[in-house]
């Protein structure tokens, strides 16, 4: 696996028939791969956030499979399989890519007079190639992206939208890093990201690592320097059908800001994040995390354990306040979603 | 000193010659007094916010003077005052009530032939009057406030502005805490307050020991809870001629929440921290705090020493997403501050 300090680092990766999970909760101190050998051991490193971003989660979650497959034995292969599915499907709630990829892996355990070797290859070869399509899309949505960010751009995001979130060069901030390899000029304002983080532990890193300019705010400065920003660049964890946005908490008061500013906010997503099965923002589950999140930092206690949280992982940001979606298959308005999402059959399936 | 945990805690109290604050970077963990001996101690007890709240710190300012006053030899009474005055009026930029009490203090200065001995009770009486005056003022100003708080209220707030903020029972969480204590059922969302953690550390803990119901959450979940909450409530550090107000970073985006969720925002502030020379909001001086606020909190590090940090400690909100001022003197529009304010000739005046 990859180690040294400037390598890219990969945050999935299958590698001579193992599993490799980057262990995103000890960046930026350690960099350390997690080798999951049974679909529980995955499921338990999405939970705790060990591996996060849409996309990835996905990705991971397919691999989950293949480590199961490959782990139980032949009488046992399908009752597992089936059984692992559900497990990971409900690992996280909101990301809508870990459903699709999910249960795109377990199609094939309906395909009849599968030996239990076919199918296991089956297995391992579609959790491949959910990589190998988020890879390329995510790069298609970052070569999308160069058309909407000027030289010398101020760019504001939230979360972590890199490679780390997404495979190949990740969704918002792979933009970003496609328009500094490009030679425009960009600078990245990176909000923090309460509770766990991920702006300041991940962003930043990833940035500092590939040379773009970086400044680090606490999420509640987004409305001190939304006037010097030229755009907002966010991800997203689920898409409504009506273009309603689940996405980090936090992103939701960036398009307020946006729109009051009169700066553009674009959501990057690959198609895998959009469902059109949920008509809008009010269906989509949102997660509600440990107390203890906000409660401390690490070994930091902020607040006593009796106090009561509220703490929401994700908030719905309103259709009408997206500029636009950058995807794998262009930029689309907010207005044109239904229609453009209806006549891409390619766009993957949930089994029904 | 009262230390008792249930005992009612002074952010800043004069007793038997000696000045105690309160260590608030120590709560909620500890509770512990400091007993600064010359004004350079009280600069410093400022700048760590060791002592904060625009009215806290006003009157911590003019006890600094009175520790100044008491510690210099006669001979070196009036210069030693004059240099103090300086270097507390400059200990943090943007609460206006810092300069006010340290003018104020300062004037006894100019009065010529008076003694050493009488020079050193005025400074000293001047302080102790500032303070009473403040602490009338926040009970007068949660009395007003009883009349925008409803029976089974939520209540949305940034920042700590109870007792620990302003002498009496604060601005913002004054209000709350006298509705509690009328009787009405009130619930509190406290913002956790980035990069400093007043509302975990400090407004969690005053609602807790007042029995008070609070809910914290991260400053990005306002945008999930503001539906649920049926007004804002926030103090002030500056309050500009047209209304703009500076406060704690975040409360600009608590305001454009409230305003597109159609819930009302009052600021409570006492007319000490209107400023009638500062004509809006762009002439506040906004604070620029420490990269390392934003980089660690206190012994665990979240961002590496080199990284670019913009930490600005307050933001102004502007005057149009203000529902109303809440005073000692009342409640006040924007649209009649500069009316209200002119006609008032007991407002405390700076020296010009």
């Amino acid at each position: 696996m990859p180690s040294a300090r400037r390598d890219k680092l990969a945050a999935v990766a299958w590698s001579r028939g193992r599993l490799s999970i980057l262990d995103q909760t000890r960046l930026p101190g350690q960099i350390r791969y997690l080798h999951p050998k049974d679909a529980r051991a995955v499921v338990a490193i999405i939970r705790r956030l060990a591996v996060r971003g849409a996309p990835a989660i996905g990705v991971a979650a397919g691999y989950g499979l293949a480590v199961e497959a490959l782990r139980l034995p032949d009488e046992r292969l399908r009752h597992g399989l089936a059984r692992a599915t559900r497990r990971l499907e409900q690992a996280r709630p909101t990301a809508v890519n870990l459903r699709y990829a999910v249960e795109r892996v377990a199609r094939h355990l309906d395909r009849p007079g599968l030996s239990p070797g076919k199918l296991r290859r089956a297995v391992l070869a579609e959790a491949r190639t959910i990589e190998a399509e988020e890879t390329a899309r995510s790069h298609a949505m970052a070569h999308h992206g160069l058309a909407i960010v000027p030289d010398r751009a101020d760019v504001l995001t939230i979360c972590n939208t890199g490679a780390l979130a997404a495979p190949g060069i990740g969704t918002a901030l792979g933009v970003v890093l496609q328009a500094h390899e490009s030679g425009r000029r960009v600078h990245v304002f990176a909000c923090e990201t309460r509770p766990l983080l991920q702006g300041s532990r991940l962003t930043v890193f990833e940035l500092q690592r590939a040379g773009v300019p970086v400044t680090l705010i606490v999420d509640s400065a987004a409305a001190t320097v939304i006037d010097r920003c030229d755009l907002v660049l966010v991800g997203a964890d689920r898409i409504a059908a009506n273009g309603d946005t689940a996405n980090k908490v936090g992103t939701k008061t960036l398009a307020l800001l946006a729109r009051a500013a009169r700066r553009p906010l674009y959501v990057v997503a690959p198609v895998s994040t959009f469902d059109p099965e949920c008509p809008d923002g009010d269906h989509i589950p949102i997660e509600e995390r440990s107390a203890e999140e906000v409660r401390r930092f690490r070994s930091c206690r902020i607040a006593g354990p009796g106090v009561r949280v509220f703490n929401p992982a994700f908030d719905v940001t309103p259709a009408r306040l997206i500029t636009a979606f950058i995807t794998e298959q262009g930029i689309i308005r907010p207005g044109a979603l239904r229609r453009r999402l209806a006549s891409k059959p390619e766009r993957p399936r949930p089994k029904t």
